[in-house]
Order: C-alpha cells, then sequence, then structure tokens
C-alpha cells in the first residue's frame, strides 16, 4: 500500500519557500509486534519548526535531508499489532508527515474526544497551552492587577497566555498584526487593548500610552523591534518570559539591535528562555488546569484550520506571515 | 572653619574628564542637635558613580550640579552633639565628598577597626563584598564543579565574586585588562584561568578555550563584546547575572550588538539584573559570612589606595581606564 508523505527537499537561505519541501508517494511499511498503522486527521505547524530547517545544533535535532518532516499528530488507529490502542482509537503523538503512517506504539497517548475536540490537544490542551501555561506561571509570575503584555498575542501560545493572565487578575495588552487580530483578543477574549504593530510607527510611545503603570510581565513571542518597544517600558523587578522570537527566524544574518542589558541591570529585571521540554515531569498538572478552564468556559479555543494534506507546507511559512489566528492546524 | 569639597560642575557627554568637577572651599556647617562632625579617612570611588553623573532617571537619583558627589565614607568622629557616637569614633555612610562633614548620625554606622582595616568597610565588607555575594549565590546558584566566567574580573567585585566561587567549589575564568592582573588572579586568588581582552583577538575562542564544558554562571560586570563572547558558550539552563555594564557607561549613543534573545531562548537561559539595594534586608546575613571567610583567611582583599582628597576625580575615572585592581580607595 501507498501513501504520501512531505520531506525536506533543501535547506532555507532566510525565508524558507514551499520549494524547500516534496511531497512524493512511498509504500507503507509493514506493521511489525507493538506497532499500530495510523491515518492522520490533524497536523500541527509550530514556529519552532523553523529551527529544524537549519542543520544547526538547538534544543531539538535538525530535520535530515530527503526525510519526512516530524511533528505533533493526531491519527485514528487504522490496525493495530499493539497491546496498547485498539482499531479506532484516537492518539497524538510526534510523528512524521505522512498520511498513513506506521509506529510503534510507544511514545503515542491516547485522547478524549469526549472531554474535547480532537484537535485541541494539538492546541490548548497539548504542547501551544502548556508552553502558554508554564511561561506565563512560572517565569512571568504575575500578580493581580499587574500589566501583562504578550507579542504575537494572535498566535496559538499568545491567545492562551491573554486569557490565562485574565483569569488570574492581571491587565492585558496584545500585539498582533492587524485590526481583526486585536478586535478578536479584546472583544472575544476580554484584552484590555492591543497595537497593531503593521500600522504602528512607534512601538515604544504605543505601549507607554497602553501601559501608563509600565510592564509588569512580557510574554515574548515574537523579539526583534517590537521587544525593544516594550522592554523601554519595562517596570523595576518586571519578568520577560522568552518563549519565540519568530521576527528573527528567517534572519540570514546574526539580528542586531540595541543592547539591553542597561535597562535589565538598573531596573532588576529578570529574563528567562525556556523551551516547553523543561516542564515535562509538570505536564500532567499544567494539563489538568487547563483542561478545567476550558471546561469551566474560561479559556477558549481559536483555531485556523487549513485543509488538505498537502498544504502543510504552505500552513508552516503562513506562520511567518502571521496567516493565522490562534493555533494553525492542517486538517488531512 | 573651612573645609574642601568635589562638586559636580558640569555633566558630561561621553567620557567623563577633571573638568567635569570642581574642588573649591567652602565653610563648615554649624553642628545641630543629633549631628556629628567627621574628618574623613577613605572615600569610595565606583562605576555605578558614572550614571548618576548623567541627569537621568534611575534607581539612585542623579548627582546636581554645584553639588558635592557623594557615595560611600569611611570617617572618625571629630565632634559630636549625637549620643549615637562618641568622638574617635570610625564610622560609615553615605556621604558628600567634603575633607570635614556636619551630617545628622542617622543613617551612619560604626564599624570595628579590631576585625578589619578600616577601608575594607568600603570594600569587601561593604557594599562590594555583598554585591558579589548575592549576585553570585541568589542569581548565579553556583554548584559545585560548575564553570564561573566573570568579566572585570580584577576589579572590586569581581575579584570577590571569583573567591567566592572557589570557596563554593567552582571552576573560575576571570577576564581583566593586562597580564599582571590575569597573573593575580590566578596565582593569589586560585582562579583556574583568566583571559585579557586587551590582547585577546576573538573572546569566544578564547573562553571556548578555557572552558571546554561550556559556561555554567556568567557574573557580568563589563557588558559590550566581551560579554557577546561570552554568552556565545553559555550552557543550557546557565544564569547570567547582570552587575555592571562599565563598557557602556560612556557611550554617548545607545550600544547595539547581536540580539541575545535566541540564544538564552533555546538554551533555557536566566538573565538577572540587579542592584544591590534589592538586599537590603539581608545585609547583616551577607556580611556576616563575609567577615567569616576574611577571618578564616579563605577571602582575601585587593585594594588600590590612590592618596589626596583632590585626586578622587581622577580615581574615579581611572576605573574606566582599569587602573584598578580590586577596590579602589582614595585615602583623605
Amino acid at each position: 500500500m501507498n501513501t504520501q508523505q512531505i520531506v525536506l527537499a533543501s535547506r532555507p537561505k532566510g525565508t524558507p519557500t514551499t520549494d524547500n519541501f516534496r511531497i512524493e508517494n512511498v509504500s507503507l511499511d509493514a506493521m511489525k509486534e507493538g506497532e499500530v498503522e495510523l491515518e492522520g486527521l490533524f497536523y500541527s505547524v509550530d514556529p519552532y519548526m523553523r529551527g529544524r530547517m537549519n542543520d544547526a545544533k538547538s534544543y531539538v535535532p535538525p530535520f535530515q535531508i530527503d526525510q519526512p518532516i516530524e511533528g505533533g499528530v493526531i491519527a485514528k488507529v487504522a490496525a493495530t499489532k499493539s497491546t496498547s490502542f485498539k482499531r479506532g482509537d484516537i492518539i497524538t503523538g510526534r510523528l512524521p508527515w505522512r498520511h498513513l503512517i506506521v509506529a510503534n506504539s510507544n511514545g503515542l497517548q491516547k485522547i478524549d474526544t469526549a472531554v474535547a475536540p480532537a484537535s485541541y490537544y494539538l492546541g490548548i490542551l497539548g504542547m501551544t497551552g502548556l508552553t502558554a501555561y508554564f511561561g506565563l506561571i512560572d517565569i512571568g509570575k504575575p500578580k493581580a492587577g499587574e500589566t501583562v503584555v504578550i507579542s504575537g498575542a494572535a498566535g496559538a501560545v499568545g491567545m492562551v497566555v491573554g486569557q490565562i493572565a485574565k483569569i488570574l487578575g492581571c491587565r492585558v495588552i496584545g500585539i498582533a498584526g492587524s485590526d481583526e487580530k486585536i478586535k478578536a483578543l479584546k472583544e472575544d477574549l476580554g484584552f484590555e487593548d492591543g497595537i497593531n504593530y503593521k500600522s504602528t510607527k512607534n512601538i515604544k510611545e504605543a505601549i507607554a500610552a497602553c501601559c501608563p503603570k509600565g510592564v509588569d510581565v512580557y510574554f515574548d513571542n515574537v523579539g526583534g523591534e517590537i521587544s525593544d518597544g516594550v522592554i523601554a517600558n519595562i517596570n523595576v523587578h518586571a519578568r520577560i518570559a522568552l518563549c519565540g522570537q519568530i521576527s528573527l527566524y528567517n534572519s540570514a544574518e546574526i539580528p542586531v539591535g540595541p543592547r539591553l542589558q542597561p535597562i535589565l541591570l538598573t531596573r532588576s529585571v529578570l529574563m528567562q528562555g525556556f523551551i516547553i521540554g523543561n516542564y515535562a515531569n509538570l505536564f500532567s498538572e499544567g494539563t489538568a488546569q487547563l483542561s478545567q478552564w476550558v471546561n469551566e468556559g474560561k479559556l477558549k479555543s481559536t483555531e485556523t484550520i487549513v485543509h488538505g494534506f498537502d498544504k502543510l507546507p504552505n500552513a508552516l511559512l503562513g506562520l511567518f506571515n502571521g496567516d493565522n489566528t490562534g493555533k494553525m492546524i492542517v486538517e488531512a
């Protein structure tokens, strides 16, 4: 039996294009004992994948040329030689970008679609939600009444961060790339204010106007000049959680900017980078809290769903154009 | 009665010169109830004073034009209208740069010159030692066997940081501005290695050579390109304590450099700015530990003493040329 897969055809220099990917037909491996045959339903595209397209040492190994891209996938068990799963189970795991997948059952987790729609397990109840939760709670340490600023606020992680900050009683300001996104943050999610960075000349002044008491917590998904403008307004004893730097991922040169250390020093600011793997031993605690908030209606999921397995490269590249509001997912 | 004082004559643009100061004779105020008359013995010059020469909001208010510079001073009580001190007591306090000083006794502290020489209370047992102690322990959190890199390592704070890191069982690398300073760090204080940044073309490569296991703790007094080279070698889960940025203090423009957030993010690094005032409620604990180490001979004081009250401006400016090894002090 044949199936489609999407491989890394070449490594991008600067901004990737669809030419860096190739879709091809391959024959499906025969199932061995302990394996399952899966039909992919939903595929996650995430900004961190850009780093894996480079041949550089990082916290996850690079994708290999001519090998399938891999990432978070929700799939249905079509056949099984594993005692862990039965036919029809819906599972999530880190899997290759193939339409039909033969995989060892270790590392796969059954999900309960009675609790929440399957796609939520790639987003608000998956790595996205956990990233928002632990980055904000453990690094940002927001207190009620404090001002929280989020860059990439209409992205998958940003939208969850803002809602959690609201639950905790903070004043929340989001930075995003269109008036529609800002409207959604304010009207649908209750953000106090928002800044459309594409139509704002001076981010520093815009933040100052939105944050008359300064910025206590900055949850940064974006980096670059947007962050310069936020950090210029940072308060004494503020906390900066570095979650993403999407504005820099496609830079061919080492990006330069104003040195931040003098501000961090004189204002006693903490800046902490993190990846979600740091919190692996706390995932069940995080998922329980996120599920509770979802069930209570306090936490809403926003998804941008693209249809068609072959659209995976376009969906991934679209993240860097801000094509998504909330979690970007491809439905096969 | 007259005395000499040193005032801020003008605000520097970029690197200050002695023209920014003026020495002048003033008549001594009459003592009021609760006041003491002091004869200055030792005056502290410190890098943070450069910031106070600017008319900029910061964690300490700026010096005022035509008003005396102020800083840490050790003085002898020459006369008293306070019940707190008697004639002959040796005190320390934040006081104006005057040879004879009339001051309220509140905020002055008697020091015990039987425990340590008076000048130590401006250095290793004063703000300098406390800055080293809390910055390293609370932010750096060094563990035995880890690699600690210190910039400005032959400065007042750096020399104490390195010795504490050695006491805690770390491998210690110092960066300083002359071969003599590196020799002192290694031979007198037991640092494992040192880098003379003035004769080193590529700090990144030099750090890589000195730190084969990478950098776990970076105690930064200097900033700028030296820090870029250290941070390029920073380990996953490393801690960076931002104590000073002396290489940038005289910049007339906003300094620019490579953006650090991508490294801090992918390596889960903490960067924390601090000022010693953050730890005010822990000073007695810190002083007790430092005194114990000094008495046990585990912690040595290194001082550069300049003679003559009128040399205070030169001594302060000399900090930015690296004229000092250890704590720079002016003896009146």
